[in-house]
C-alpha cells in the first residue's frame, strides 16, 4: 500500500515516535495532502509500513482525534475528519466563485486549525461564509417591499443632523492625539467616564473609567474574550435560540459549544461544566424574555463554583418601555466573575462602530493586550469623543427618549396587526426591543410555503433558524424587526401576510387547531 | 506523596488513561492550580499513584512538552513551564497595579495558550505589555527635551486643515450605509478602486477592487494571517531586526519563529521549514536596507517550493526620494502567493487607521471572514471614503510630495549633524523613510551608559534591542525619527549628543578606532 506522510523528517526532529506519526499526518491533512473524507490506514498496516508498535499508531490516532483532525468508529477504521462537511476541493475549503475561477492557477489554501473552524462552521451552515452581520443587513428590495428582518433603527428616526454635527464640530475642534493623552489605548477618556457614570446611574453597576475597554462594536468584546479564555478542550454555554455572533466565536476557539435552552423566564440554569457563559438577562436575545433574579443568582452561584467567567450582553437595554428593570448579573456580582458588555451600534445606528466592556480586575489587562494584537492604536478616537460629547450634553438622552415612544408605539402597532394573525404565530411578550419574536403555530412545512410564498409577495423577515445553537427540526420562529419601518409599513407588510395566509387557506385550520389567543 | 488532578472525571469522559492524565494536568496547569515551575511527579510516582503503567504517564508527559505546558530535562525531571518566566501570581499574569490592590477579592484568572502565549511574550520582555504602538508614541517629555523615537510624522507638517475638511464633508455628505451598498463588508468600494489604481500606477501591481480587504491599519491585516495561517507546530519566517508587531503576531498563533538576518541587501533567504514569510522588501524596517532583485526572485521560488506564504509588507513605500525602486513581490508573484500590505497610517497620521491587504485568490473570503469576526460591520467608511476622495482629488499625491521634500531635507539635516558622531554611530545609507538607523561603534556598556546620560540631559531615541527577534547581547543599535520634529529641533538634539560625548570622553578612543568615516 501507498501511504505517505513525513514521518523520517519529524522523526529526527522530535525523537518520539508516536509524536513524530502525529505530527507527519497532522501536516498531510492540514496541507490537504491527505483530503477530507479519506480512509487512513489501520494501525496494523500503519505499523507494518512504518516499522512500528500498534501501540504507537493508536496513540497518535488518538492525538489526532482529539484535536478533531481524524474521526474514528469502531470496526469501520479512521477517517480524515470532515467527511460530512460538503467539499470539492481537498482542503476542506469551499471556494467562492471567484478561487474556482481561478482554481488552476492559485495554490491550495491550508488554514490554521483555528482558520478551518471558521470555515467548516459556515460551510455546515450550508453556505459560503454568511456573516451574522447580515442577518441585521437590508436585503435588496424593490420599493414595494417590506422587510421585517431586524435591522436596527431606521434612519427616519435617528437624529442624524444633530450626530454629524456633534461629530464634525468634534473633527474641527481636535487636533491629532496629544502626548499627554497616555490612556487612549482603552479608547477615549471622555467617553470611558461618560459610559461609567451613566451605568452607574441608569444600571446600577459600580465602575470607572478605568475598568472600561472601548471596542469597536460588542462583537469585538465577545470574539476576543472568547479567544482570551476558550481554548480546544474546554466549553462554553451559550443561549438557544441566541445571538449566532456569540455561537462563532465560541467554535472559532475550539472549545465545545453548550446550548442551553430558553423559556420564558430566560436561560434555564444548570450545572454545566464550562469555564464561560455568554447571557443576555435584561432582555434574552432573540425571544426578548426577561432573566428572573432568581435564575440570576443561580448563574452567579454557579460561576463561583464552578471558577466560571459570565459575559453579560446588555444589547438594548436601553429600549423599555414597561416592566421593572431587574439588577445586571455586574451589579450582583461580587465574585468579580461577570464582563459586562454593551454597545452603542443598537442605539445609535450600526455604522457606529462603538461598543464597550466593563472588566473584572483580573481580565483587564489581558483584554487589553489582546486588543491590541489588532488595533495597537485605537480606531475612531474622533467619534468617540462626539459620542461623549453628546452624551455629556443630555443629547444621547433626548434621542433614547424620543426613540422609546417611536419604537413603544410602532410596536404596539405591529403586535395590534398580529392579533390577527394570531392563528399562525404566537407572539412572545416583551416590553422593550426592537423586535418581536414569535413561534408558527403551524407545522414546519407550512411555514416553509408560507415564508416563501410571502417573500414572493414582496414581505419578509427573520427566520429564527439562523439563531438556532442547536437544530430543531419541528420548531419553526421568526423575527419582526420594526424599528426601521413607520406605521403605514407595518400595517401594509401585516396585510400582505393576512392576504396570503387567507390565500393559501391556512387560517380555518389552525385557528381552530390553537384556540388563536395570543400568548402572554 | 499528595498530587491531585481531576483524573477520573477526565478518564470517564474520554476513557484514555494518557489522554485523561494529559488533560487532568493540562487543566490544573491552565487554572493555576499547578504553579509555574512547580516539579511534578516522576513518571514512576505518578504510574504508582493512578495505576498506570509508566509509559503512560511518558505519554502525557510528552503531550505537555509538545504542547508547552511543562519542560523536561534528562535527570532533572519534569516542571510546569513557564519558571522562567518572572511571575508573582499562580497563573503567569504579572498583575498590574490595580489587580495586586484588589488581588484578595479578585478569582484567579487561567487564560486560553492563546492568552497565555501574549501574556508569557510581554513578560519574557520584562515588563507588564508592551505595546508595539508606544515604540512609535511619543515619550512625556519637558518643553527642553528632543525625542528621536519614531512616531511618524509631525502634526506641523500634516495638512490637517485640508484632511478634516475632507472628512467632516463626508460627513456632511453621507447618509446611513445604503440598502444598495451590499459591498462594504471589505472595506469602502470607492477606497478600495482608488487604492487599485494607485497600486498599478505606481508599484505595478495589477489588482482591482475585489482583490483588496481595508483593515484598521496594517497590524490587524499582520495579526489575522498569522492566525489564519498558522498554528503550534508550524514556524514562520520573521526578519531580525523586524517589527515588533509581526513578532507578537507570530508567538500569539503558538508557531515558531525563526529569525531571519538582515544584511544591507535586505534579508539573507534561505531554504527555511516555515509556512509563511513576513517581509519588507521596499525598505527593511528599521534598517532601511533595499531587498536586492535577485533575493526577491530567491524568495518566490522558495514559497513556491515549499508551499509557503509572503506576506509583502510595503509599509512606508511612498516616502523615497533617491534610488531606483525594484518591483515589489507581488508585481513578480506569478504563483499568487504574495499578501501585499499596505497602509496609511504613515503617510497620513497614525490616528487614520486604514491600512489594507491585497490577497491572492484563495485567502480573500478566509480573510475576510476572520476579519468579520471581530468587526461584522466595517468600522470607520466615513474615513474611506473621505481619504478615497481626497484621491481622487489629487489631495494625497499634493500631500505626499511636499513631504517627500521637507523629509529628505529633515533627513539630510540628521545626516549632516551625524557627520559630526561618526565616531559613536555608523549610520545605516537609506534613500527613503522617516528614520535614520544606526550602529552603535563603541562597547554595548558605553552605550548603554551614554543613552542614560543623554536621556537625562533630555534628548532620547528609539533603542534597537524592541526590534530584535533573537538576543544580540554584543551589539548595540538605535533608530533616529525625524519626521516630527523640524532642522532647529534636530540640531539641538544632535548638540545635546555631541556634548554628552565629549563630555564622557567617548570621543577620542572610538574616533581613533574607527577612523570615523560614514559607512556608504
Amino acid at each position: 500500500m501507498s501511504f505517505q506522510v513525513p514521518y523520517d523528517m519529524r522523526l529526527a526532529a522530535c525523537g518520539s515516535k508516536h509524536l513524530a506519526l502525529y505530527q507527519a499526518i497532522r501536516d498531510c491533512i492540514v496541507s490537504g495532502a491527505l483530503p477530507l473524507g479519506m480512509k487512513l490506514p489501520s494501525t496494523r498496516e500503519l505499523a507494518v509500513l512504518y516499522g512500528l508498535s500498534r501501540g504507537s499508531v493508536s496513540i497518535a490516532y488518538d492525538m489526532l482525534a482529539a484535536e478533531g483532525y481524524v474521526r474514528s468508529a469502531v470496526g469501520q477504521g479512521t477517517y480524515v475528519a470532515g467527511d460530512d462537511v460538503r467539499s470539492d476541493t481537498r482542503t476542506g475549503v469551499k471556494p467562492s466563485k471567484q478561487t474556482r475561477q481561478t482554481e488552476s492557477s492559485a495554490p491550495v489554501l491550508s488554514l490554521s486549525a483555528w482558520g478551518r473552524r471558521l470555515q467548516w462552521d459556515a460551510a455546515e451552515a450550508g453556505q459560503p461564509f454568511k456573516s451574522f452581520s447580515e442577518e441585521s443587513e437590508p436585503a435588496v428590495l424593490a420599493d414595494e417591499c417590506i422587510s421585517f428582518k431586524p435591522r436596527g433603527m431606521g434612519e427616519q428616526w435617528f437624529p442624524w443632523k444633530s450626530w454629524k454635527s456633534a461629530v464634525t464640530a468634534e473633527w474641527r475642534r481636535r487636533g491629532p492625539v496629544q502626548a499627554e493623552e497616555r490612556d487612549i489605548s482603552a479608547g477615549s477618556p471622555e467617553l470611558r467616564r461618560a459610559i461609567a457614570g451613566r451605568l452607574r446611574r441608569e444600571r446600577g453597576i459600580v465602575c470607572n473609567a478605568e475598568d472600561i475597554v472601548v471596542t469597536g462594536g460588542s462583537m469585538q468584546a465577545i470574539a476576543l474574550l472568547a479567544q482570551l479564555l476558550l481554548e480546544p478542550g474546554q466549553a462554553a454555554v451559550v443561549e438557544d435560540p441566541g445571538y449566532s455572533g456569540t455561537q462563532h466565536a465560541v467554535r472559532a476557539s475550539g472549545a465545545a459549544l453548550i446550548p442551553a435552552p430558553v423559556d420564558r423566564q430566560g436561560i434555564i440554569p444548570e450545572d454545566w461544566r464550562a469555564r464561560l457563559l455568554f447571557v443576555t438577562p435584561t432582555r434574552q436575545f432573540p425571544t426578548g424574555a426577561v432573566l428572573t433574579y432568581e435564575r440570576r443568582l443561580t448563574l452567579l452561584e454557579w460561576a463561583a463554583r464552578r471558577g466560571a467567567w459570565i459575559v453579560e450582553d446588555d444589547y438594548d437595554s436601553e429600549f423599555r418601555w414597561g416592566g421593572r428593570p431587574i439588577e445586571p448579573l455586574k451589579s450582583l456580582d461580587n465574585q468579580k466573575r461577570v464582563i459586562y458588555i454593551g454597545s452603542f451600534s443598537r442605539t445609535m445606528r450600526q455604522e457606529v462602530r462603538i461598543g464597550y466592556a466593563v472588566l473584572p480586575p483580573a481580565l483587564r489587562s489581558s483584554f487589553l493586550q489582546a486588543k491590541q494584537l489588532y488595533d495597537p492604536h485605537p480606531a475612531g478616537l474622533t467619534e468617540q469623543r462626539a459620542l461623549a460629547y453628546w452624551m455629556n450634553e443630555g443629547e444621547y438622552d433626548r434621542h433614547l427618549r424620543r426613540s422609546r415612544r417611536i419604537f413603544h408605539r410602532l410596536q404596539e402597532r405591529l403586535r395590534f396587526e398580529f392579533r390577527q394573525l394570531n392563528h399562525l404565530f404566537t407572539v412572545h411578550p416583551a416590553d422593550a426591543g426592537l423586535l418581536l419574536f414569535a413561534q408558527w403555530s403551524g407545522s414546519p412545512l407550512e411555514y416553509d410555503r408560507f415564508m416563501a410564498a410571502c417573500r414572493e409577495s414582496g414581505v419578509s423577515w427573520g427566520d429564527g433558524a439562523v439563531y438556532a445553537a442547536s437544530p430543531r427540526p419541528d420548531e419553526r420562529t421568526a423575527l419582526f424587526g420594526f424599528a426601521h419601518l413607520d406605521e403605514e409599513e407595518i400595517a401594509r407588510g401585516a396585510r400582505v401576510i393576512r392576504n396570503m395566509a387567507e390565500q393559501m387557506e391556512l387560517v380555518t385550520a389552525s385557528t381552530l387547531a390553537k384556540g388563536g389567543t395570543e400568548h402572554a
